[in-house]
């Protein structure tokens, strides 16, 4: 399977705040955690928004099984004619996964048709994604919920079509939630938004994370995820955590 | 437009931490708020489970446009015969609204086809209602999100099938989150689960969880909802609000 | 409510045999159809692609409730910056039909986030419309099935996400299906695609159709929808109908 | 994997039209099916309704991963306490593959929550089936469309839910159309509706369908489907072929 990771690969150069997380860029980080396990006959490319065709040259594309895609504050910059370009790319079969801010991208509304616009964002909320599809792959093997101590709120309502799966829910400190794992069929192609990533918080050093985008990438290669799923639900008492107020570590 | 509003009616009669909010019984109180306002032409009906064939012989049921079912702890003593005769007129076009802890009856696991568990629960906590399909009906006239100062934690996975409509999700203070409006078609009759209710806070004397009752009556009986609805997404700047921390009066 | 009609009028003033049938413009017979009966308050108004701005500068977009979108073989000549217009006020909450071969349009291709290519086409079959959401509001009032004498065929699999609602599909002749009556949400904006309407038969001049269209028009704008549904599913006994062996007059 | 084939084997025994096909029951010929290829830990075991607790003791259920169900006549005889065993397996994790006529039986109104009525049948149709999701696996190396020479029609509406995914639509040679592929999930279980296999057809010796019987087990087990998909839509050109008029050899 060969995955390409694609960055914006801006805040990294000019703000401490996200170098002293990623000071190789989020790409390195990203391909870190596509290979540390399960990664035999993994090929894993990078292409950044600063190289040539924004390192997607029909070539790359056509070689790309699953594209991961990160960006942010330069997306009016991406060319539309690369946008088409990874737009056709889903339609014939290959796997899109839409990471964090990048739900606002070009690509992302392009293939998604809707303006992705959300309600309301916030810096340093504690995250807990709870599983609402609990056989679904992209879940196996993960903690029920995963706690992510510090990323970034998004709101609802957020403008994306229905999600053909919903697959997680997140709750945020403040009290908002998310529909944060959902995907939908384009063409032949499988394409998944995936709402942790915050820039300024190590999200994608976290293990439960790097699992999400693993179980994501081989899914949305249609291979087979493995690990166990959520287990079912049970309402056999109180439950008595409270997440927040004991801290997310329950 | 007929109503008929079905009630175990035990809580009332046996619990002070009840009869203290629901002194008449649920049933007088989901009535009083289905007739406030738009009530021209809307006849509500009241059967309880203590009456013969629970209040619901087949004429009354097949002269009943929408029914909402409030049950808990005496669902198991429902006659499964009753249970098949409200989900054939479901079949047939009546509508459906489960309310809160009746997601767990028979009647909402005959009509749905799946145990209705949802992962543990937890008295008291307040909750946040956020509209994800802002244009559905059910949502018209409501502010957002919808603040509820003490409920009843219901967790996710909740075993339900996939709804056809997602129209709110919620979340609780203790960090958990719920798909607390759901809409499914069975047959010719539309179904909807309404998650807040629980009986030892007034829940169903709050204005705003009134209108959303009246809404998804109407709603199930495929009449227009009057009111505007929810504002579209907007993602002009960062968002301070922490609801929780600052309480849910925003 | 305002509806305005839109029709690229191109084949209507080339062909014989569209002019045939549409000598006023495909435009004209749609107006008829939606004004026939139900039309108290409604408002028609036509835009053409050779008008300035296509018809739709801002302030006619910002005043229609339901757009009704016509388009074939002039598509490429429609203006980007109209068809971002149109998407945004979909957004917003107005309401978009797309016409037959619209489906295949930058409009439609803007909005659904696909290349909403189809699979073959061939002139002049007979057509039997299904209902498969029995109880939608879409259907109310008409026949079942719907037959159309002679349209167009367009096969499966049509390259469209998965609809929100699927309301009808339609058998071909020649034995091929389609996904024919299929609804989306956009933000605020309902969006449905309408099949039949193949301008060399005069497929908008049958009344069954314009029922459909009325309905659909309605549905879009979130208003009531007058007349019974689809009668429920029935199995009591053999079917000896041969629809297209006996004509579809059946 | 284990899969379990469950039959009420009944027809086989009394009807000449049938036992013509299935000498040695419908189960034997789907035991075959499933492991004519790709069947390398595959383990097979029958059960049938005329056995001890219609042969699904809970070890039994326990230890199968995928269920397929066929049965027509006896339904009614089938103990409602297996069906809640098999609901309850389902929930727990178990695929359930449910075959043709068996959509109107016990345990498939009991996991699915609908009447499963259709309108009307008849015996002798061809039928043709188009993927309507060309990407899902169960479409993994089957031509388009499936062509059956002679099966059973079942009419739409049929008062199923809403499917989670919808994978083929057949047509008939009489004009009907059904959503002839389907899948909902339920608990931790996928379930599968697949309508060809009429008794009196030899449906289950054809190749095609014998694959798509593969494909879907293997799906409702998480286990990845080798082959190919359905090739993406086109539409360079006019489509000559008719499917019912030239025969379905195409």
């Amino acid at each position: 399977m060969n995955v390409t990771i694609w960055n914006e690969y801006y805040e990294e150069l000019v703000y401490l705040s996200v170098s002293v997380h990623y000071p190789d860029g989020i790409h390195t980080v990203l391909a870190e955690a596509l290979q540390e396990d399960d990664s035999a006959g993994l090929e894993v490319r990078i292409a950044l928004q600063q190289d040539p065709e924004h390192g997607l040259p029909q070539s790359v594309l056509d070689d790309t099984d699953v594209l991961l895609w990160w960006s942010h504050l330069k997306d009016d910059e991406v060319d539309d004619e690369i946008v088409e370009r990874v737009a056709r790319r889903v339609e014939e079969g290959m796997g899109l996964l839409i990471l964090h801010s990048a739900i606002g991208s070009k690509v992302a509304r392009r293939v998604l048709g809707t303006t992705c616009r959300g309600t309301g964002w916030r810096h340093g909320d504690a995250e807990l994604m709870w599983a609402v599809a609990p056989s679904h792959p992209i879940t196996h093997g993960l903690p029920h919920p995963i706690a992510v101590p510090e990323g970034e709120m998004y709101g609802e309502p957020l403008d994306i079509p229905v999600p053909d799966e919903l697959v997680y829910l997140t709750s945020y400190a403040g009290g908002e939630v998310l529909r944060s794992v959902a995907t939908w069929r384009r063409g032949a192609g499988r394409v998944v938004f995936i709402a942790p990533g915050h820039e300024e918080s190590p999200v994608y050093r976290q293990p439960e994370i790097r699992r999400l985008l693993r179980n994501a990438t081989r899914w949305a290669a249609d291979l087979p995820v493995p690990g166990a799923p959520v287990p079912p639900p049970r309402r056999e008492g109180e439950w008595p955590m409270h997440w927040w107020k004991g801290g997310v570590t329950a």
